[in-house]
């Protein structure tokens, strides 16, 4: 087992990534704060691993809520659920929370666990390489509402992430490679060294190889660790970590949450920006050709939805929590491993970029 | 015009006390961050003042949302009608709330402001002597839940709070008893000197006396800061702030949220507290009518509702917030000026109390 370590202040934590660890008590009662303890999961998950944790717990007054499985989840109406679960069996300011799936159960989870009694503590048992190399670090927490994806929601920090690599093998291909795809990008925002070795190592990764998995995860952490232990609130650096986000968050909304996966979306988005920054002569064009080349051979698509158009990118781009006082800030690429935040790109070539996707979707 | 400064390390922030304050634009602007600014309001304050903050911000990008007046709206469907105002708009994270009315409006306002894109900025203009003393201090903000008030929320700073106390000419007599109440709970909570004062003087509040009520707003504000900066997240000492409020709670949600005013649960639930430690042998007869006579004077009722029942009171404090680890914490009283948190009352004797008042409440 590895032990990475979340270093924020009075708000650091620790990451626990290996495999075997929901059988090990002893990394989950630790972090739990007082007697009451509510497992939050999904219809998906809680049939393979509820009673795998419930059985650690004997000694609390351990209470379920079970939300279904999915991004078009992901609201106030089901965060509701959770408060109405805390509220009927008399959760008080003491209690503390687990996450027990995806990144969708874990945003939700942690937005009711800062918010419920305005904050109690929660901790995650992340169970998607999405959820184990994105939402558990950097305590963003949140539901999404019609109008944008994640426009509400919380700083909060886990108590503790607990990343079991078993959790994996029931986890089906496309969620697999969605995770993937965010691994990618920690490799393209500053790692380039870390993008070659998954160059080379992409096939044992969608083989589900133990050993690589967990090194992807604990690189993946590590790097996303570094950079939100220097923005714990997205003020500068951290918006690197939207490489591909806003192009994919566009996708998201457009095709209505839940039917591309987040990874999917975010390969799409990091192909868009570094095509962008092709067209700006930032990068090269073979440098590009690795970034799509990585997404194909990890099965995850490089070209917009076709149903989209170009109108719709740009609305729902206006949105997004990434523009700042109405300009348009997007993550682009100067290398592989040199992502930076830019918003003097040519709108022209941002419509380009755009255009030339969709028209080559409708290709295909 | 008075000013109080909140101390709270890097949230510190200035309440600005006196008459005619809503006409100067340079304490309102030097607070405001970016260009965005939302005017939260509700059907009653709006027609008064909306107009009179507008001509405050010509610089700015403002837009508004008004919502219903009354504590039974403070819920989270109207909380989200302020999100879909902010997204409506393209609001960015660089965006300034702005909080225009009583209580229920700061709430909403505060947490809209917590949890839009995980946070922004926002100031408070309370317009009922009860946000005054009250919500102006302390950064609570929330909404109610059908199964607790309260539940749900954040602890969030505002950036400056104007009380402005020409707007409490228009506030109709209850509403003004209701704030008088929680004034009267500095005077009880410590502050044995100001409770000598209030006795003496509360019919200038009644009256509305403009400097006796700006002397009063200082120092409810004060004695309430005062005990914040000592426990921001009330893990302690804050708590006392809770006087009255579990029997108040109670009676709120077991009449239904609006019936009773925030400011007349409380002051029935001061008087229950009271009771109960005279009961304790805690304080004496005298310190019981000293509390139950000001409260009468300032219009305000010491009985519970005839509507309820005892096991009403009883199951709606089990989930009371203050309810730690399933042992109920009620702030009772060894004098005026002496409260103190305590857990080891005598059950018989709190039902005692509940039945009692009930009872005479009912011989009215």
């Amino acid at each position: 087992m590895k032990t990475l370590n979340v270093d924020l202040a009075d708000r650091s934590y620790p990451i626990f990534i290996g495999h075997g660890l929901l059988s090990d008590a002893s990394l989950l009662t630790p972090y739990i704060h007082g007697s009451q303890v509510m497992i939050v999961s999904n219809d998906t998950v809680a049939p393979i691993y509820l009673q795998k944790v419930l059985s650690l717990l004997d000694d609390y007054d351990v209470a379920t809520c079970i939300l279904p499985d999915g991004e078009q989840y992901k609201t106030l109406n089901t965060l509701d659920k959770v408060y109405e679960a805390l509220l009927t069996h008399n959760f008080t300011r003491r209690c503390t929370l687990i996450a027990l799936g995806g990144g969708v159960v874990g945003d939700i989870t942690g937005f009711a666990a800062a918010s419920y009694q305005r904050g109690v503590k929660f901790l995650q048992i992340p169970t998607t390489l999405l959820a184990q190399v994105d939402s558990s670090v950097g305590g963003k927490t949140g539901v999404n509402h019609p109008l944008g994806k994640n426009m509400i929601g919380a700083f909060h920090q886990p108590e503790c992430v607990i990343a079991d690599t078993d959790t994996l093998n029931t986890l089906d291909d496309r969620q697999l490679s969605s995770g993937i795809s965010e691994v990618i990008k920690y490799g393209l925002i500053n790692d380039a060294e870390f993008f070659n070795w998954l160059e080379s190592n992409v096939s044992k990764l969608l083989n589900r190889d133990p050993e690589a998995l967990a090194y992807a995860i604990e690189l993946s952490c590590r790097d996303k660790a570094n950079i939100v232990a220097q923005d714990e609130r997205e003020s500068g650096v951290r918006a690197l970590l939207n490489l591909g986000h806003t192009f994919g968050h566009a996708i998201e909304t457009g095709t209505g949450y839940g039917n591309w996966l987040h990874g999917e979306a975010i390969a799409c988005g990091m192909s868009m920006a570094a095509t962008l920054s092709l067209h700006q002569g930032w990068v090269t064009e073979q440098a590009l050709q690795r970034v799509n080349k990585i997404l194909l051979a990890a099965n995850l698509p490089i070209l917009p939805p076709t149903t989209m158009t170009l109108k719709q990118f740009m609305d729902i781009m206006a949105v997004d929590k990434k523009n700042l006082d109405k300009k348009l800030r997007l993550i682009l690429m100067k290398d592989i491993g040199q992502s930076f935040i830019s918003d003097d790109f040519d709108t022209q070539k941002l419509e380009q970029t755009i255009t030339e996707g969709l028209s080559q979707a409708q290709q295909q």
